[in-house]
């Protein structure tokens, strides 16, 4: 072990802790760890998951890549001041979550704490948001660099964006200005936005065919950004890396990932289907929204491996502690004992901050005074703990001695290995995702597509027809 | 109606749409709105209760305090370039979604698009983000404004944060700036931050002594810094008002507090346990984490009101459209039919985002170019709308004319009325939180706080003991 590693901790979720009714005995876990490896072999026996899992842990042995995200980064960074993000979903939760974690707080407004340029992420096809973008950057291009992330180019949110963005560049710049101005993230071979970038010289960074956009941070998708704005990619691999070997183990016993899964399983099928992330620590909370896209788009299928209806899904939750002990703790405490906590926990913020003296006549804060804020914040998480645990609510830890590079590398990983894993023993393909489809090709049509939609069998024409006859208001039921 | 009203429709919630297993009947929605008639008669004649609601009903029409607000704009605007909120939970959350809604998406970067001081919340104590934060506004505090929120001065978090800042201005400028540079929202009478704000001769602001803190948003909490940035807050409180007309409405069928209630009610007690707010736009989202505490906190209880157990409360979970249907929508049509969804929908975003034509190599995107983004954006929200609609998943819209001060204050006021009415349907006490107690007292126990715990009948000392015992780390089940 080169540097420091996040550990799983999950006592307060086992019987022993908070009773056999809401907490999972020992010889459970280890029956559930048998079927887990039983579901592994099922799931990597299957040649299609087997391709796609191989996808993603591919990615913190591919060089190629980090050189290729590297040379880019000499080729662009001298000239740019702002780096703007395209991409929805997968191609955004991941570079939102690494700036989020390894970048300061006030990077974007403070140049003092930059150490490249700054980053904007647009994941939404907001008028008034990107329209306030527009303002502030027209007069900016000539040094902003736009990362255009879409494995297809069909993604209609993406497409809307690169096209306006596109022909802003062209009506400021000319045609020629593209080529400096546009970073294409995409697929190597085939594609909407593959031919756009061969079309028009665009430099271009590949997403392998085979990689779920959920399982891609680790990859150009999310190194391009990250690498940009100064963030240790080569560390962030490593500790990928080094999560590798410890999710590979034989012994699931000592395999944080498939503990955590079986765990999460157990608890799913005990009725409690709600699974919060809360981590105490604000850098981390968009680690939170990456794990609710991975856990939620993996998991929640209607039908397992063998076709049968199923219905199944947990449904991920983020929370940000202590801020939510004054939102959501009354009620995960007193409501409906239906969910799995997962705390993140940081052991060494790095940096303190501290209370200053309580004034004479409040004598009542003395206990504040001169203590580190960081003391506090794992003092409220361990309370939060003991409070839930007094009512019998399992909860988990994920420790980072600290956040870094390589130890969020190893969280990723971890999360995207525990996914895989709760599907196998949910017997479904958590690599899909068929029931997107349906609200983008409906999207497709409500925007004029012309032809004809395989999807549900009709001209676009006239799905937008029945659409529109299924969702137009009716004043009977509107207040 | 002297501006536009938002609207509330739950036509497809009803039977009528998605089948009678999961929609809502209209004889079923009467039963229940006689219920909630009989609920709310209940609830009133207990005088404190009645009390609370009375707190939070009275704001809209607080002329003077506004008149007082006003009067420390016009004090405090001059000399501000930066206004840094320290609060948490309901002194906080309100301010967050007022800013995000009503201002620009670059308001804090970008000086063109920018009425007031940029605008900072502080709502955890997190020393990397709030050290980022200091190392920026060290050098700009003699013209920065601090308002400090908290109606007892004894909750942790804001008393840590509100110490350390309060030592920085006496260390950087002198006793005699804490008068130029805080104000001080808090109780009139009595409690810790009343005493330091009068010993100092802060420059203060009440919150009634009934008010509770999720409840505050239109009371002095969220109006001084809605005004400093900007904000109509005249027409915020409009709004408001012309939402209480509608939901004292006697009525109940024409009542949308009394339907949304109604209709919550009915199907958290079909299962139906996850409420899920998705605006689809993006400047409404916060507003969705305003909904997360109302409705969690108010909602999320252990006894109803004859103190018999009960361990009720829907989850609530922010979403945000179209983002997230690349992340969710998979688990919300294919998972469990175990939510509610609600939408928020803007009818007119008040600017347009044209997508620039097609290149020529990818005629598959002619269908976008040329069009507007907020078409696009509320093409999206019908056909996730009717996608969820094919798998019957109950789907409710609150639907905005435009987003401004006037509807947003219908907004909060419509939801403040309707966690009232679904609280009644309940029979709990939605204005209470005890299950915050616990872990509030055992963070001070951690902290080192001396003398006896009367919530827990031990010395502070001892109990921290016991907390440790409780939540040390044990290796066996640390991997």
């Amino acid at each position: 072990m080169a540097q420091s590693q996040i550990k799983f901790y999950y006592k307060n979720a086992a019987a022993e802790t908070i009773g056999a009714e809401h907490g999972i005995t020992q010889s459970r876990l280890e029956k559930l760890l048998s079927e887990l490896k039983e579901g592994i072999r099922r799931l990597r026996s299957n040649s299609e998951l087997k391709e796609k899992e191989d996808a993603y842990r591919r990615l913190p042995y591919e060089s190629r890549t980090v050189e290729k995200v590297n040379d880019l980064v000499a080729e662009f960074s001298s000239d740019c001041d702002c780096l703007v993000i395209l991409g929805i979903g997968g191609s955004a939760l991941g570079n939102i979550a690494l700036q989020t974690a390894l970048n300061p707080y006030l990077y974007n407004l403070d140049g003092h704490q930059r150490k490249g340029p700054r980053l904007f992420v647009f994941d939404n096809v907001d008028p008034v948001q990107f329209g306030s973008f527009l303002d502030y950057i027209s007069d900016k291009l000539d040094r902003t660099v736009f990362n255009v992330i879409s494995k297809s180019g069909r993604t209609a949110e993406t497409a809307s964006q690169f096209l306006s963005i596109r022909k802003l560049l062209v009506d400021k710049l000319g045609e020629d200005a593209l080529k400096k101005h546009i970073v294409a993230t995409t697929d190597s071979k085939t594609g909407t936005l593959r031919k756009i970038a061969d079309d028009s010289g665009l430099q271009g960074l590949d997403v392998p065919a085979a990689l779920g956009g959920r399982f891609s941070v680790l990859s150009a998708v999310g190194l391009f950004s990250a690498a940009m704005c100064g963030i240790d990619i080569d560390s962030l691999l490593a500790g990928a890396r080094d999560m590798d070997d410890r999710v590979s183990g034989e012994d699931f016993a000592k395999n944080p990932a498939a503990v955590n899964a079986a765990i999460n399983y157990y608890f799913y099928k005990q009725g409690k289907r709600i699974s919060v992330m809360m981590p105490y620590n604000s850098a981390l909370y968009s680690l939170a929204d990456w794990y609710r896209q991975i856990w939620a788009e993996s998991l929640g299928k209607s039908k397992d491996l063998s076709k049968a209806e199923v219905h199944i899904g947990p449904t991920p939750v983020r929370a940000l502690g202590a801020t939510d002990q004054h939102s959501q703790v009354q009620l995960y405490r007193e409501g409906p004992n239906d969910k799995l906590f997962t705390f993140l926990e940081v052991e060494d913020f790095g940096r303190c901050v501290e209370t200053g003296p309580s004034p004479q006549n409040a004598k009542e804060l003395d206990f504040l005074a001169g203590k580190d804020m960081g003391m506090l914040l794992n003092s409220e998480k361990k309370a939060t703990e003991y409070a839930l645990l007094s009512d019998n609510r399992p909860c988990l830890s994920v420790i980072f001695p600290q956040v870094n590079a390589y130890t969020v590398g190893q969280f990723i990983y971890m999360y995207e290995a525990t996914t895989t894993f709760t599907g196998a023993l949910f017997r479904i393909n958590p690599f899909d995702q068929p029931a997107v489809e349906l609200g983008k090709e409906a999207a497709f049509a409500l925007m004029g597509k012309v032809g004809f939609c395989e999807y549900v069998g009709l001209s676009y024409a006239d799905f937008a027809k029945e659409i529109k006859s299924k969702t137009n208001i009716d004043a009977a039921y509107l207040l």
